[in-house]
């Protein structure tokens, strides 16, 4: 006869429904594997007479946490309330009532993770957060144990499916951002508030965990520059393919003399690298490690059966580990905790990389001429320009597009002040400018 | 101070040497993550007196593999050996030995896994073969640990570099198989002896280890279809091109009707899904399981430092495992022991698919109408038809190029035989054919 393992979910929406059903319909199949069986005791939530798409014994309902947290019967722990107020309550009660956790908290462990972990520490608990980045993606797995032997060079990843949603349609129908936002909210493929999302905080939340996995220190989130994709506009997806590139909302991490550069911004990445051939909702991350190379993982990021998957499959890793009679085989951060140090994130004033910049010019001789002046004083060499007269509006100009090589963000902001200032005789508005990857995901 | 998990090392080949290297370079990260030090204690080899690209104390150097099998302080042995008469005795011994083993031998664990995999339970030993599929992409702890609660409905994967280098060669500069594969030997990208490659061997041990690990038992080698990629001619290539095709040598499981489809064959997929993107000596696998949808995994199949990686990877795993005092956390084939059932693989005959088929005909009227009644006379469906006159040869007929609905393997084969000998008036040779997969891969 096998052994039970029982637990509490507390969060009883999507995911959560997820999770029971994952439960339900391959119950077997995870018994056959663990050999132990997975069974929910309780299930915590506010609302529990809305229809799900799931039968449950109502005798497993409850509006009540405390009944969970009192159950000593109850190894795990899955949190599914979201947020960083309630459920960090609730998480921190579980762990000091010894029941190990599994979580999609992405705000959570991101925020408040090194007050959780620390509590985790000292109760000998465990806690798995493969669903808080990457939905479906074995991202954190791979990152504490496959990769384990690797210093990672650095991350790639497209981490928000809505953003990358939105820009897949933007690029494949030439259409602005509002158009295709708005249809997405309709559709339900973008929240109604999508700041969280469309302004890349989600994302900094989701490069945060990847930081601290890799180079062993939680970040303040603030570190990490960000830049949403409310402002891209069709027409530099169009430039962007002119010049063989896509635009991605990437998440960034690099390690370089000593140091890590991290930042969220839409980027221009060549048509062929493999993370251009990510479209719709899906979620990738190119991974380079000293040793193995690139390691590309792809999937999705969210969605009820998906996120479930990883949420299950941290259950099973968990049971596993109690049946073999530990707390916990690895670190929760990847490094053993006495090791981790802090991680010194680079200004981002000192990143050095490729630009595209799109000026709004009078058509005119000598503009460019006066535009490559202020540049090359600036230590910025251009790689390649583009002027093309179709695009002539007679209030916003022409457009002049210019790449630049490797230059640094500091003098790139000052010369790009410096045009938009004492040109503004024949250059309009403020100069757009989107950095370009392109050797460094070599 | 942190405890030293010793490591006897058999075979310093070229993957042998980059495991040495990656625990010299990152020894004290691996320290960190790890809460002890992997110590190479001794590396046997036939030949230790050619350079390496590395130093290594001379005295780890023996030819004797005794002096490790009999080491009772070294808890890990590394078997890079290769092959299944020498590797397997090894293996053998060191598991009654009751040391714990990484292997990088597909080979042995496809051709000899039921018995080591029962002597390693016997001996409560752990065996760890990240390495012998995929390099350096952690297929392995994916399908045994993170889709764990996943029925896994298909898998398509690009499992050899050499066949993918080739393919991609032939595809980009419309080259013929034999000048691209002179090429690759020249440049060591291919064996001197390539058949192994090239037949698809290498890929069936491959796709018999992800198939037991992802069903729950071994299966026999010679069940599993297998075509090679020695006929894959640039005229095909072409053609597959202007039906938005590209040409990979996929390795293909698929669930149905209670059986599994295992086959191995150039096959053609659309340019626009994930793994057609898969270029060079790169390998892939896309899976599909019911709750996650589709997880595509991408990187180094082979070389020095990206198998290194995952012998390292796994190295650390089971050192977790020793700290941790415990033997073995996930069973071998994912499944408890006493799970493991037999499974039943659909006969080749069974299968049904889209097919391509090139016909080389006189070109005269009618033909086609002869053609397309013996495969309606079939139950085989004509879902497009390309003649091009460009490409008349007298001696070897214009190409007619015919893609189908779905249709059933036996029919296919059944129809081409009718075809190649009744119409041998008109048509020339034997027909080629093609696989096409479009809709199981969405």
């Amino acid at each position: 006869m096998d052994k039970d393992i029982s637990i509490g979910l507390i969060g009883f929406g999507t995911i959560g429904t997820g999770v029971v059903k994952l439960l339900q319909d391959n119950g077997e199949l995870i018994r056959k594997r663990l050999g132990a069986r997975l069974v929910i005791k309780k299930i915590a939530d506010i609302d529990i007479t809305s229809p799900r798409q799931i039968e449950v014994d109502r005798q497993l309902l409850t509006t009540d946490v405390q009944e969970i947290l009192d159950d000593p019967d109850i190894s795990i722990v899955v949190e599914l309330v979201g947020g960083c107020t309630h459920a960090k309550t609730i998480v921190l009660d579980a762990i000091r009532g010894g029941k190990h956790l599994v979580t999609a908290n992405k705000a959570l462990i991101a925020s408040c993770g090194n007050e959780i972990f620390e509590a985790a520490d000292e109760e000998k608990i465990n806690i798995g957060f493969e669903a808080s980045v990457g939905g479906t993606i074995p991202i954190i797995k791979t990152l504490k144990e496959s990769l384990a032997g690797n210093n990672i060079d650095s991350i790639f990843g497209i981490m928000n499916g809505t953003c990358n949603y939105i820009l897949t349609r933007m690029t494949s129908e030439k259409r602005d951002f509002q158009s295709v936002l708005m249809e997405a909210q309709e559709f339900g493929f973008a929240e109604a508030d999508s700041s969280y999302d469309i302004e890349g905080i989600d994302t900094a939340h989701k490069l945060a965990i990847c930081l601290s996995l890799s180079y062993g220190k939680r970040v303040e989130l603030d570190d990490i520059y960000r830049e949403g994709i409310s402002k891209m506009s069709p027409l530099d997806i169009e430039f962007a393919g002119d010049l063989g590139y896509t635009i991605k909302l990437l998440a960034i991490a690099i390690r370089r003399w000593g140091m890590i550069e991290a930042r969220i911004h839409p980027t221009m990445i060549p048509f062929d690298h493999i993370l251009a051939s990510v479209n719709g909702n899906f979620n990738a991350f190119h991974l380079m490690g000293d040793a193995s190379g690139s390691v590309f993982l792809y999937g999705q990021g969210a969605g009820m059966m998906p996120t479930a998957s990883a949420v299950v499959g941290d259950l099973i890793d968990i049971s596993r580990d109690i049946m073999a009679g530990t707390w916990r085989r690895v670190p929760l951060r990847s490094y053993k905790k006495e090791e981790i140090e802090d991680i010194h994130l680079l200004p981002m004033d000192d990143v050095v990389t490729n630009y595209y910049f799109r000026f709004s010019a009078v058509d005119r001789p000598g503009v460019l001429s006066r535009i490559s002046g202020i540049l090359g004083k600036h230590d910025i060499s251009i790689s390649s320009v583009i002027q093309k007269e179709k695009k002539l509006d007679r209030d916003k100009g022409v457009p002049i597009v210019v790449t630049t090589y490797k230059a640094r963000e500091k003098n790139v902001r000052a010369a790009l002040e410096e045009i938009d200032n004492t040109l503004d005789d024949v250059v309009f508005g403020k100069t757009t400018l989107i950095r370009i990857e392109d050797e460094s995901l070599r």
